[in-house]
């Protein structure tokens, strides 16, 4: 047995153990670990076969302090025992997301998190100079959160084989396929094999390796567990199939704090699978994952029941006929969840309608949604010499909006600490309480372009500060009193921070 | 007695018989005509007193040929005859207009009328000067429609007085009122003092004027009978008084062929009035408009019932929290009758909400209203420095949309005649099935910025072009076969005509 002697808070200590190889140890063996500590008592922890022998399992700790664990295994003769010490979380490690304020998400050290998220369904399974591309990309700092899939992804701009398999196996023979006939390619036969008990633990050994950078980067893991782009056979597996694959998942996943579990794209194209399917993996991925990570399920047509207890936050894919910034009040209060409409339509020029928005677009989409008291997604299509589009496989960033929404990131990310109260209005407005009877007033204009406005406050002074969240300038417009008019250009995207002084 | 031996088809026939002036003439007689003719038989139309012991019957005639008419009144010891001949319709007279194809419209000559509307409230109660900008401005062909009020304005931008007031009185002394006390103005006193039992005949005169130059132009007349915006108590006359005034603009109005009825601009702000006057005002005009004009009423946050059998479309004012754009299609299937929402915001800068997009994106939800299968309606609110705002005083257009509308309007007119087809789709289509298997395919990309699209058709010849709706450009891109791509320029508000050749 192998472990650390030392961790960090909210870091992941990983106990590596020798066992049998022989038969099929995914199916055949079981390992547990169960750990205590300060706050956290009998915490039990599945591990997972990482082939070659090797057994793992994997604990985040929630705690500083000094932790004590047993492992107990069906190859072990008897229970194996250790500690370890846990520090304090290192720079830049404030925890798991949970949500917070009812609409919103904090981190578990108490920082408040606004996602400002991308899309890149397989990016992990690209060359690896594409991959390094996307990461280079990401280290900029546009997103603090990332949607990618566990499985390869079969779809137009998508026919090229992934870097790894998730299975043993041999792909299907793609000779003959073009955008045509894709959608209806059959996986029945042409050299289509798989084993789905037996997985190729080095496929889910890279997705750790990529999770664990964009945690370098200050990223969050939105994992999209199962989707239906597939010409394998991974979206038809059988019951006993899927939560073989959902246990394995969840215990090699659950320990790395930046992991959130996103259990579908298009859950509603999944046309093998029943709402007694989902519910069923929600309570694998409920009962094993000792932290709890944040759950959603993301639609094509039909909206999941999102009141179901499991799901933490709406993950939503805008309706066609219905704009999902007007839509965000509207389903707040269907919820009282966070609402993050992770898909709204891409930046780019392709010829799909959801794949051709302008910049300008997206970041106000964004703007909107967000001053509205939801989070967004961004994705990127544009039309490539090789098919590398942002949207599934990373690579370059060549859209208007990415720094804009960097510089929405950070106006946020300014907001001072405090109780989160964001107010719907006719011109949005998210108003912050805080401490001193001061606060800061952010009102988003969007198309609106009026050439002043006027404002009426009790007793006070008032720092105004005009926004262009297009050209990502902000002019300091001074001090007044409590009753004022703001000129303003008669522009569209602007943005007014009114900050009333303590 | 005198009249016109001749009239045009669809045009005015006025009756004119003196009668008594002393006592109220409003309220103590009465005048009825009833006309025959080819295809109308026992029409009975009310006449009104127009002051100065002058007594009018106005009726217009639906066909050509030979009619005959009686005229009974209060007044008259013994009913008096008269024979006229209807003409045919003269250029430019296509007749009034009616509902369409379910959603649309058309002239009763069979022409199809595309609403491309605005609105002013009270244009015609500004000065002399102003009200000829106003036509100067309308001669150019921007639009097809133009809503106005019968009643004077009291709004913020609102608040000298109009040239002439309905009734005979004296208004209320404005001294002291502003910007911000204006809402909550007493018209109790200060001077307030109407005869609702009196109108002055000179103010509905000219409107008539009015509407007769509008009628010059091509323009419908789209009246706002009531309206909330009101320092005088016209808002809240008794249900006597009410009645007596819908009769009095019915029997005033009825004859001009371009006149529709707006019952109110947002009627659910006129306090007073329940659903059931307004049920009651319907059935007056149901009962004495001869002419059966187009019919609706316009709402603040509540729609009307819009199911209601006397409405015959849907005059909406969008809803703040939802596009109007996108609700088109719900409420198109939701009310079966065309759709126009004639106030979707304005373009402008002034403070409000409602007043303040760019030209942009005013041309923008024109173009998507009314590829969904709707109609819109433009309005102008830019800072002025006499407060001369095109939305309730006309004058003249700053805006960028007018001249974007019209090219709309033109590339609509342009829709060849025969079986009319709006199909809702993913990217809006606009198909309209012609004679010979031909037909005309518009497509509007709004905010969608494709650098290709792809179209496969059945056999045959296809003429495509692309239209940038915002540079008022059509590109000829050629005739091709069935299937083939068309390349785009990545940009926004873009659409593509194709035409089926014969």
């Amino acid at each position: 047995m192998e472990y650390s002697r030392q961790t960090e808070r909210w870091g992941v200590q990983e106990i590596v153990l020798q066992g049998p190889a022989e038969g099929n140890p995914f199916t055949e063996q079981w390992i547990r670990g169960t750990f205590a500590g300060p706050g956290q008592n009998n915490v039990k922890v599945n591990g997972f076969y990482d082939g070659d022998g090797i057994y793992k399992v994997r604990f985040m700790p929630s705690y500083e302090g000094e932790y004590s664990f047993r492992i107990e295994a069906s190859f072990l003769p008897e229970t194996q025992e250790g500690s370890f010490t846990v520090t304090p979380a290192g720079e830049g490690n404030h925890g798991p997301v949970r949500v917070a304020y009812t609409y919103h998400f904090a981190y578990e050290d108490g920082t408040m998190y606004y996602p400002v998220g991308t899309t890149c369904y397989v990016w992990e399974l690209q060359s690896e100079a594409v991959q390094k591309e996307t990461l280079a990309e990401l280290a900029k700092g546009y997103f603090n959160k990332i949607r990618f899939c566990v499985f390869p992804k079969h779809y137009i701009y998508n026919f090229h084989e992934p870097s790894s398999y998730p299975y043993e196996g041999t792909p299907v023979d793609t000779t003959g396929m073009n955008k045509k006939n894709f959608h209806s390619y059959s996986m029945e036969d042409k050299g289509n094999h798989w084993d789905f008990y037996r997985f190729n633990p080095a496929h889910f050994r890279h997705i750790e390796e990529c999770i664990l950078e964009l945690q370098k980067l200050g990223i969050e893991a939105d994992l999209i567990v199962m989707h239906p782009y597939d010409r394998w056979g991974f979206s038809h597996m059988q019951p006993d199939q899927d939560d073989l694959y959902w246990n394995y998942v969840v215990n090699r996943f659950s320990a790395y704090r930046n992991v959130w579990w996103s259990f579908a794209n298009e859950w509603d194209l999944l046309r093998d699978k029943t709402v007694a399917d989902w519910e069923r993996y929600a309570e694998i991925v409920v009962q094993n994952d000792h932290v709890q990570h944040l759950r959603s399920i993301h639609n094509c047509h039909t909206l999941y029941d999102y009141s179901k207890p499991w799901i933490t936050h709406c993950c939503i894919q805008r309706q066609p006929d219905v704009m999902p910034v007007e839509m965000t009040n509207q389903w707040r209060d269907k919820y009282r969840k966070p609402i993050v409409i992770d898909e709204l339509c891409y930046e780019g020029n392709i010829n799909n309608a959801w794949g051709c928005i302008s910049g300008q677009e997206m970041t106000r989409r964004f703007w909107e949604i967000t001053m509205r008291g939801g989070y967004a997604g961004h994705g990127e299509t544009f039309v490539h010499p090789q098919d590398i589009l942002w949207w599934s496989h990373g690579g370059k960033l060549h859209g208007e909006s990415p720094e804009r929404l960097r510089f929405l990131k950070k106006i946020l990310e300014e907001l001072p600490e405090g109780g989160l109260q964001f107010a719907g209005r006719r011109l949005a407005v998210n108003q912050r309480r805080m401490p001193g009877n001061t606060w800061v007033h952010l009102q988003y204009l969007g198309k609106s372009t009026p050439s002043f406005l006027e404002y009426s406050f009790e007793e006070g002074q008032y720092h105004v500060e005009v926004i262009d969240t297009w050209n990502m300038t902000i002019e300091d417009k001074g001090v007044f009193g409590p009753e004022f008019t703001i000129n303003l250009p008669g522009r569209e995207y602007m943005a007014v921070r009114i900050t009333k002084m303590g």
